[in-house]
This record gives C-alpha cells, structure tokens and sequence, in this order.
C-alpha cells in the first residue's frame, strides 16, 4: 500500500492483532499498520463509503458490474473525489464470501492464467494499489454520474426498509428471501444509487407502510 | 509468475536451491521452481535473449532507454515475437548492481511512491508479469454475462405501477411528481434492469397495494 501512496487500511475481524509477523513484515511502513482500524464487521469497514469494489477471482452467479483490475480502479478513482472508496479483499484462504463481496457496488477481477488464476493476497492487493497509481492521471477526464452518492450505510438502510416491506406485505412468503435480498442489491448496485435516489425510495416505501 | 503465464524461471547464484522455503512458498507452482535454470552468472543467464530488460527502483547514471513499467511490458512483448526476452530482477536486498543492469538493453521503472519506492522483490515481479498479461491483445477484455434484459414496455408498466403507488400511498402529494418519474427513470436506465428484476419489483408493489 505504501509503495502506492495509500495509507488506510480497514481489518475486519483480523485473527491476530497487533500482530509480531506483521509488524516484521511491515518494514518501513508501521504507521499505516498502527494507524489501522480494527472493526468487527464489514459494515462497520464501510460505514461512510460511496464505493466499495470487491476483488474477486471466482465467478459468481448473482454477477455484480465486473471490471477488470485497470478498468476497476479508474472506476474506483473517479468515485474518490467524491467520497471514501474502498477495495475489498478476502483473506489468503477463502477469500470473499458471496454475502460479503454483494455488499459492494463492482466486482473487480484480476486477469490472470485461465489454468492458475488464484493471486495470493499481497500480490492482488500490490495488483490493485498499482493500478489506482497508474490511473491518477487518468482520472482527471472521468465523468461520474453527477449526483452526490448514496454512502454505504444509507444503502443499508434502505435494504433493511425493502425487506421490511416485503416481509409485512406477504411478498416474502412466496418467494425465497435470500434470493430476493441478493437480487435487490445486484440491481441497485448496479444503479450505484445517489443519496436523493435512496430518500425517494425510503420516502415512498414509508408512505406505503403507513 | 504461473498466475499470469510464465514459466520460464532462471535463477543467478541463488543463495539456496533447492530450497525448503522455495517449495513451501510455490504452492501449486511447483513445476516451475522445479524447471528452473540455476546459472552462475548474469551473462549465463541471458545467452540468447534478443531483449533484457533490468527492473529497477533506482535512477541510473547510464544512459539506457527507460520505460515505466506498462510501457516496458509492451516494449518487451513487442520483442517476444523475435525470439526470447527477459525481465531481471535483483535479489531483496540490494536490487541490481550497476554492472548487471548494464548487459541489460532497456530499464524498467515501476511508478510508485516517491517518498517510500521500494517494492519487494515478490511484488515487483507480480506488478510486471500482471503488465505483460495485460499487454496480450484482447486479455483485458473482459466481459460480463448480462440476464435477459427487461423490454421498453416492461419498464414502463413498472414506472405506471411505482406512479400509481406513490399517488394512492400520498407521497406524490408532497413532491412533485414529474420529478419523481424523472428520478425513478434515471435511476432504473442506469440499472439496466433485467426482466426477473422488474417482475420481483412489480411482485412486491402487487403486495404492498393490497
């Protein structure tokens, strides 16, 4: 991250910190290590956000927007200059589960080998950080849609009211409610959805409750 | 390497080979560290090569061509068709020295940080081999597998349904309503919506109506 010029790093959940090993392998770059935010779920991490991308290697069924690593950080980029962004990443092991990565608005995949596609998680995360370095110059001619984005949380919300609705209304008793979930935040992901969008929704789904 | 389709792998003196922590780290990789070429020089190394490229932090005195790394993905793909090329590195310590940067023909700089521009040697390589998989025509092309997308005349019937609502709950009585069809509009061509999304969105509008 350094190396790129980026300096805030989000932990969810992290199994061991502070941390003797990555504190050793942090040469050089300790202020961004203790200067990280610990939380406990990935919710909390993106409290705020205005984008969040998940960097994924599998193919998932419910596909979200899917850019490549170079077209997802000038994608990333553009949305920075008006708000918080985050890159997602999953840990070594398993990587991103299904719910987390549909918690974001793009998918970002990093090409690789068909036969041995399976970056280890500082090469994609070095991967990423380069390329949003190669993009800066980029950015300057990206058009971003002009409204002011819905944040991370007001987006939440709004699922939680969608849910609600379907739930009370009977909706949801005839259809499976994670399917619906999953199908409401890949559309709405899609639509990266601005702040007065989300209020309209909100305010039509509340005068419909009533 | 192997994440992006190289195999080719020559190693100058290296300090332990083969190697127990080699082995550990290659995972999955392992034909390759096992048909690595141990040379004991630079020169060795190189025999044959049309094209050496020296990856290097530090500006150099020498006059050699320089190239950012993007560029000198392109330059040493370019040269790949007339015979074998290669990417030197220098090991984690010390990079290369002057005198082995020099057998190369061009320099390659991978843009970073100013203030903190050292990568690893591990991120380094990553960086490069991801630019010349990059390089490749027609690999970043990426694209994603869209669901059957909605029509024109199912659209509008979930712009009439999401009117009526809105009318019969009473919050068009508070905005204004062209702008809300203008908003909703916006929103849903962004979207792009698919036909299952408007059949799930005009599902749940039917229960909230009753």
């Amino acid at each position: 991250m350094k190396t790129m010029g980026l300096d805030k790093l989000y932990l969810v959940n992290p199994r061991s910190f502070p941390d003797k090993e990555a504190e050793r392998r942090a040469a050089g770059a300790w202020e961004i290590l203790h200067a990280a935010v610990v939380c406990t779920s990935l919710d909390e991490a993106l409290c705020g956000t205005s984008l969040a991308a998940a960097v994924t290697a599998r193919p998932r069924d419910l596909s979200h927007e899917v850019f490549d690593a170079r077209q997802g950080a000038r994608e990333v980029l553009g949305y920075a200059r008006g708000g918080p962004v985050a890159l997602v990443f999953g840990n070594e092991t398993a990587g991103l589960t299904t719910a987390e990565a549909s918690k974001c608005q793009i998918f970002v995949n990093i090409p690789a080998n068909p036969e041995y596609s399976s970056l280890n998680l500082a090469s994609a995360v070095q991967v990423m950080v380069y390329e949003l370095r190669m993009a800066l110059p980029d950015v300057s001619s990206f058009s971003p849609q002009p409204g002011l984005a819905a944040t991370f949380d007001d987006i939440e919300l709004l699922y939680r009211h969608l849910e609600r609705l379907a739930i009370s209304s009977g909706f949801l008793n005839l259809k499976e409610p994670k399917r619906f979930e999953q199908r409401m935040r890949r559309l709405f992901a899609r639509a990266r959805l601005e702040k007065e969008e989300v209020n309209m929704l909100r305010g039509i789904l509340s005068a419909l409750e009533k």
